[in-house]
């Protein structure tokens, strides 16, 4: 199985509203809750292309319930969330039907208390013994180490399961230093990370400071890989219109995916690159178009080169 | 006891967000929950004030859960909901820390189903039986028939508990025919009831339609009360600035904690009028500033006369 963390996991809601105007008031027209937080993101996608995933991570009080029913109901996901006494947070995205722009607000999350952090680290140990590979996705919510990443990139490794690391910040810079097979940060978090703002530049500085293999995701520029065996570009046909929302969970996903399958980079890279481009039209994170990934699956242009042995 | 009725209960969730900007995302630094839905309040009101208070109406889903979760630790309300299938709706405050304006998004809540709302009469019928007076209060939930108000009213009726009903529009309109105790309609409630402004006549229209007494609430001119011993104004000493939400519900509180304990008139008004202006200085609806109220008890002017008998 692969195993997906999800420290910081929440429940997505989404509301639909006429138009959004401050300071007054508005009859919800449409509600849609979903279980949310970018590993579990990268679970349900998994499981939607066949593969058996197991989810860990946090989860408490009202909401979090609502979240385990919901996932309970997600073929092919296993819920092994670690019950925590704060309740998990909501995520609220209120759209508006006349722009269709969408004001998001999230809410902190639950305080980890160290006893909580202890029993995840023990359930996370049992786990990785099975798991072909690990993600390890999004924020840590208060309480828990920044330097939680850098502990479970070395444990896993101790096992030998392959390690994706997605996420930014310190706990980006911790993590990576703790050498983990994949990071995939976008443009933004690459340069945080590395100072530099030039791709090429930046992806070899965070290989030096540890990732194996940096797949950097470039928005309409698709994705770049750099590894010990060569450099590759990976670009869709055509830019599409829609919810980028996701987008980047669906492209660890299609990395993961990959990686467990031994696909060539070359081959995983557009399976990343075809999944994040029909994420975008699929209505909210987690989930994408299947037509739209079957089609553009032939048709990303990857190209680079295999360093010479 | 005290029976309250909210057919279409909440649970109010409020954000603080530094500054709201739509379509941009936002942390939001401070989440309340509280139980909510207009009866809800009234109950919470008259539990503050030492009354015993039953509770009925719909919850559902998880956040019905969280809601009853917290009736249950609100000392002196029972809590007599009737479950249902659907989920309870939330309404969701957004609060801009700049300005300290709200922001309100209210889901439309769940259908009720013929059979829940026949489960709901049964309770209801046993539970006006030993209830010293009733409130209904607060909008239909879809599925209701719109009747549903007018058919409470009766049956509490049948057995000699008095009724207040406060709600609006159509609910309202076939509500005051069915001959409640009291109706408590706001300005725009009682001219779109009668079609008069000018609430001596709207009052006395909407005495012609059935309603024994009228406590109409007329915002910084106070309370209106209109039945056949008389006619009374009760104005609070000064305009007090701050959150009027749930004003009117702690106003439907006075009035029926001045029933039960068979107060005159001009005591029940002052009491309403206080308890109002008090609520208006508490954060959250179904709350109130007791030192505020105390105070003003013996403050608030009540003018008018009794009828000749």
């Amino acid at each position: 199985m692969i195993l997906t963390v999800t420290l910081n996991t929440a429940l997505d809601i989404t509301y639909r509203v006429r138009a959004l105007r401050p300071h007054t008031s508005h009859r919800v027209t449409e509600v849609t809750e979903r279980p949310g937080g970018k590993g579990l993101n990268v679970a349900r996608v998994l499981a939607a292309l066949g593969h058996e995933v197991t989810a860990t991570g946090f989860a408490g009080g009202a909401t979090g319930r609502s979240l385990r029913d919901q996932l309970a109901r997600t073929p092919g996901v296993v819920d092994a969330l670690v019950p925590v006494e704060g309740a998990t947070r909501r995520t609220v995205a209120v759209v508006d039907g006349t722009t269709g722009d969408t004001t998001q607000l999230n809410e902190p999350g639950p305080v980890i208390a160290p006893a909580e952090w202890s029993a995840f680290l023990d359930a996370y140990e049992d786990l990785v013994a099975s798991a072909a590979a690990v993600a390890l996705c999004g924020s840590l919510p208060p309480g828990v180490p920044v330097g939680a990443y850098a502990q479970l990139v070395r444990t896993a490794r101790a096992v030998g399961a392959p390690v994706l690391l997605d996420t930014s910040g310190e706990p980006l810079r911790r993590g990576v230093a703790a050498r983990p097979d994949i990071v995939k940060p976008n443009a933004d978090e690459l340069a945080e990370l590395t100072g530099s703002h030039d791709p090429s530049v930046a992806t070899r500085d965070a290989r030096r400071r540890g990732a194996h293999t940096v797949v950097a995701s470039l928005g309409a520029q698709g994705l770049l890989a750099v590894n010990a065996e060569g450099r590759w570009r990976a670009v869709p046909p055509r830019r599409i219109q829609g919810n980028p929302t996701g987008a980047g969970d669906s492209a660890a996903a299609g990395l993961l995916a990959g990686l467990v399958e031994h696909l060539p980079w070359p081959q995983r890279l557009a399976r990343a690159a075809a999944l994040s481009a029909a994420t975008v039209l699929a209505p909210v994170a987690g989930e994408f178009d299947r037509r739209t990934y079957e089609e553009l699956l032939d048709q990303v242009a990857v190209t680079g080169e295999a360093t010479a042995a």
